[in-house]
Formats: structure tokens, sequence, C-alpha cells
């Protein structure tokens, strides 16, 4: 399995400038933040900023950038001014000319607010942080034929390594193996540092950085995994158990497939993040677990690996056909480990479709495939 | 050759509050930059605050973190109060209730617009980016000890992929072989996504994207490869050329050489940034290359891969003993492609001291050891 992107479906940048400028009206926004530079463009490098007006798109770039921006908005098919400068000074100028004048919406979530005092002395500016985000939740084609082909790299990486998680290796060597075959698979690289959480007190951590530790007999092991593929990120979570779960293992394992079944349920256009996350937290707090739950149940997912809508308790966010989320209850305690079950979804008129599929019915390791 | 982290001297953490106390005075600091938490505390977190003030140390972070924030100040020898809460609300709140009352600095340069707006309703904020940054400069000996094992892995990569260039691989397939084998010398990982830019579209791009091209005979290829060890970071680039050089690629690889070793000359205590910058820019001046030369000449490495002092043209930044900075001047032209070499240096009484040392001396392809 090796990925050819040009067979995917393309990703639709013609028609986002529009898309953009009719939330926009007379309005002129000025983007800085990398993920929404891409989204709109496809440039990703790591600096630029991007101006949309009705009667313009400029992207800044610095020189050492000129070539591939002007290459890559080319690719993207659309119509748009490629301006590079040398120095900081001489790119926030041209910024500052591309933007003016007039008032200008601006990133408040992403630019300092160094650079926002900074650009106020040249530049009126209003905080606009909901156009881009609002357009980027609903996936296309293009980008979710990515996210399921960076979901079915991890998948195939972690049925491979699962089976040795039992031979006495450690948590950065778990680690090693699943991003280097992502890599076979076609993936860019991890969608983020791949955590593997292993052990009583490794486990506890819902975001343990994994390490040195090796795994042994009656560890809980927590496996969160996903693949790049052109910017777009994949995310998933599995725990297995080392060798023959005690009935607490079984317990805590169980309860958190029904209470992450019970958040795919949830999961529907219309619904609120909130209530994805009460179908989860509640099932657990009615079980007597709820200060073993850590974090929130969910997150966007998309050219970042968190990204709007969030689940959090009592979101009224409510989710769109679209959308791509994550389902992640777990449940975690000093001297027990941790279990967290996690699935990529998008959200369907009828519901949710999944983009992991990698079993989770069990906590066992999956024995090794016959030859 | 694998790291023992433990075997390395220590890094000082203990001594860090009192350094940044000395320089507040009665003054309260809220430290919000990952890479400056870090250096502060070993807290390695995507999710954290400090507050320091002459009676507190306070490290907020959100329920995921708790166990690992504990263990980590308890490791670094610091006298801190970890406070964890589980919602961003309440994260904020407890922010507002460690940092204040009264007037509190607070670093401009990262938090975000709206972040510091929305604190300005419970906090009287001034911005200070200079204290943490001026004392992270100079390295102490077990941080330049981590930058030195992890510049010795990626030479050690380096020179064991060079030999292959010539044989018909891709960019991604060199990329993902030095990145195997950082790891496999006990890096944690790359330090940043590793470049190779090759032939003559790609390699003109000072900041390709490793890509899927075939290096071919005749091609410049740009590596640019780093290591990560314990959260420090090395950088270094080395050029080749596949097959004979040409009568242009010997010029400017020979060019590039030459102003890379008279930048390196040039690094010393007292010296300026600019001075560095001016060492090698200079000089492709001289021999009417000024246009091909699209970026600085260096920048400070530690914590963060790009870090204080940046060597920008102009600059009149001072260096000292214990900073560490690379000194990497490059020439790119589309068409030809691009040569870029880059040594890290850590600045030293007598001038500098280098910690990368894979040879430069010709852009001929290594060729391979005999077994």
């Amino acid at each position: 399995m090796t990925l050819d992107l040009a067979a995917l479906p393309p990703i639709g940048y013609a028609e986002r400038p529009a898309a953009v400028r009719e939330r926009l009206g007379d309005a002129t926004l000025l983007v800085s933040t990398p993920s929404n530079i891409r989204w709109l463009t496809g440039f990703g490098g790591s600096l630029g900023w991007v101006v949309v007006a009705a009667d313009r798109l400029i992207l800044v770039t610095d020189g050492r950038y000129r070539e591939r921006a002007t290459a890559t908005v080319d690719a993207a098919g659309i119509d748009a001014d490629v301006v590079a400068a040398t120095t900081r000074a001489a790119v926030r100028d041209a910024v500052v000319a591309a933007a003016g004048p007039g008032p200008v919406r601006a990133e408040a979530d992403h630019l300092t607010h160094a650079a926002w005092t900074d650009l106020t002395t040249d530049l009126e500016l209003e905080p606009d942080d909901a156009t881009i985000v609002a357009l980027r939740r609903i996936k296309d084609a293009g980008e979710l034929a990515r996210m399921e082909a960076a979901a079915a790299m991890a998948d195939a990486a972690l049925a491979a390594v699962a089976p040795s998680l039992g031979d006495g290796i450690s948590e950065a060597d778990v680690r090693d193996e699943l991003e280097r075959l992502m890599r076979v698979h076609g993936a860019d690289g991890p969608s983020y540092p791949t955590i593997v959480g292993s052990g009583p007190q490794h486990g506890a951590r819902p975001h343990h950085e994994t390490g040195r530790r090796r795994i042994v007999e009656g560890d809980t092991v927590i496996i969160d995994v996903g693949a790049l593929v052109d910017g777009y990120h994949s995310d998933m979570t599995r725990t297995f158990v080392v060798g023959e779960p005690t009935a607490e293992q079984t317990a805590v394992y169980e309860l958190v497939r029904q209470a992450q079944q019970a958040g795919l349920d949830a999961v529907g256009p219309g619904v609120t993040a909130g209530a994805v996350d009460a179908a989860c937290r509640d099932l657990f707090a009615s079980a007597g677990y709820a200060d073993w739950y850590l974090h929130g149940t969910g997150h966007g997912v998309g050219l970042d690996i968190h990204e709007n809508p969030f689940a959090m308790a009592g979101s009224s966010v409510e989710l769109q056909v679209g959308d791509v989320v994550t389902v992640e209850p777990g449940l975690y305690r000093d001297g027990f480990g941790g279990v967290r079950i996690e699935d990529l979804v998008t959200v369907t008129s009828g519901g949710a479709r999944r983009l992991t599929h990698l079993s989770k019915d069990s906590p066992c390791l999956p024995s090794r495939p016959t030859t």
C-alpha cells in the first residue's frame, strides 16, 4: 500500500476565495494562521500572510519561499499575487501595503499581542477568527479522502505492531515502528508525536511523553497514533492489556468501550458537541468513575490536529455534515494506568461515518497473523 | 551508539527560578511560552502557565498533565506548586488567581491578542519578553551536552546516508532513512522536518518541502537535518552534487564554503550578529551573487529550533559566551538549484566551537565505507 495523491479527489482550493468573500462582504481579511493560509491557498510554508479583499488576493511571504509560493498558488488554481520580501521589516511593510487602507479584519486568536499592537500603528484592526474557521470545519471530498487515507495508514501500522507489545519492547520502540510503518504506507510522517503510555504510572497520564520504559506483563498500554497526508491529520487511540486482563482492567476497559460507543452513537448533524461529551461523561458518572475522566471527549481534526469543534462539557456548538471529529473518552488513575479509546468520524446526514476501523472489542493483544 | 541521558551533565533547573527572580526584582512574571516553561521547570506539556513571583512559583496546567507536571517539577528540584484544572475556563481562572493581584508582566510575543485582551479584564498586564529569553540564550553544560549529542546523531546519520544519494532514491527516502538512523542513535526524533531539496527547482527553494522527486545525476542536493534530544535541537546543512560537478556547481559550492568559513571565523563574544551576517553577505556581493542569497545567515538554537539571537543583516545584538548559533549562508537560483552549508557552533571566550563535524570540503558524494 502506497499512496498516489493524484488518484485522490482534488482539494477544492479554487472555490475558497469566493466562499470567503461571500462571508466578508466588502470587508478585508488579513489571514496569518498557517493552517488557514494552507486551507485557502495550498501554501504550507511557515511564514506567510494572505490578504483577501473584494478586488485582490495577495500572498506575502519571505524570500526563502518565493518559488514555492508561486508554484503552489498556480497549482491550486487561484488568482493570487505573490509578494516576497527578504527581511522581517520588509515583510511587515508589504503586509501593511497589501491590507490597507481602511479597516482590516485580523486573527486575534493567532496574532501575538505584540504583532497586533505593532500593526495597529498602521492599520485599523478588528478581530475576525470566525470566517475561515467556520468554512474550514466542513471538509470536501478531497480533504476527506486524505484523512481517510491517513487513518488507514495508522490502522495498518497499529495492527502490525500490536502483537509485539508482549515481547519486552519499550514505549519508544513501539512509537518508532508505528511511525516507520506509516511512512512505508505513504504517510508524510506522524500526525503528532505518537503517544505510547504503558503501565500503572505512564498509562495514567493522558498525554504521556513516550519514553524508554519497557512494557511488561500486566500493563495497560495506551497508544494514540495518527498519520499526516498532504497536510491532513488522522487521530486514533487504542488500549491494550499485556497478558491476561485483571477483573478491574476488564471492567474499566468495558466501561470505556461502552462510553465511547455512546459518544459515537450521539454524533450527528444538529447535535451539540456538549451532548456528545455528556453521552460519555454521564455513563462514567453513573458508574462512579467521574473523577477518573480528566479531559474533554473530542475535537475537530483537519489541517490542525486540534481544531473546531471541541466537544467539551457544556459546549453548545452544533455538529454539521462534513465535520470531522474525534470521540475519545478515557479513564485514568495513578497505580492502575489508563484506558482510552478514540475513533475519528465524519458527520453525515445519517449520523457519523468512522474513518478509523481498527478493532476495539477487546483489550487483549491480537495474535500474530499466520504466514 | 545509544544515548544515556543520565550519563550527561544535569540541566541546571534548580538555579533558574532564582536567576529569573534576580532580574524581576519585586515584579511578577506570567510565563506562557512552552519553551520558556520547559527551560524554567523542565515541564514539556503543550498546555501550561507558570507564575514567578518573589514568594511563589506556580505551574498551572490542565488535568491531563497533573501527574506528569508534578513528577517533572520534583525531578527538576525546584520548589513549585502544581495546580491542575479540567476546563479551559478553570485553567484561565487558576492563572488569574495565581498571578494577581497587582501588575503582572506577560509574554506579548507569545500570548495571542485575544488571550491578552481576555486576561486584561482581570489582570493589569505589561509586556516582558526579554527576561527569560536573555537567560535562555546562555546554555549550561547540561544543555550543551544534549545539543552536542544531538549534533553527533545527525552527523552520523548523514555520513551513513550520503553515499546512497546516487542510487536513484527519492528525497523522501533520504529523509526517512536519516530520521530512522537518528532514532537508532538515540534521538527522540528529528529536530524539525528534515529538508531534502534536489535538482534545479527543488534545490532553489531554501525551505523546500521534501517530496517524492527522484534524485538524479547532475543534481545539487541540499540536506538540512537535526536531531532532538531531551527537548534540545541540533541543526546542520550539507550540500552534495550527484556525479561529477560542473564548473558552475564547483564555483558556487566553493563560494558558499568560503562564505560559511568567513562567517564561522567572525563568531565570537562581543561580535554583533549583523557582523556575522555581513561576513558572508559581503563575500557573496563582491563575487556578484548578492541576489542569489535569500535569507539571513543564522539563528540561535536551543529548546526552539529558531531562537535568539538572529544573525540578520544589520543586527546589533552582540554574541555572548554560551550562545549556540547556526552559520548557514546559501545561494539559490531556479534552474541551477542551490547550495547551503550550515554548522552549529557555541560561542566561547576564544571564538566558537563547532558542534557539527561532518566534512564539508567537497560537494562530491562520499564513497561507501569498505567493510
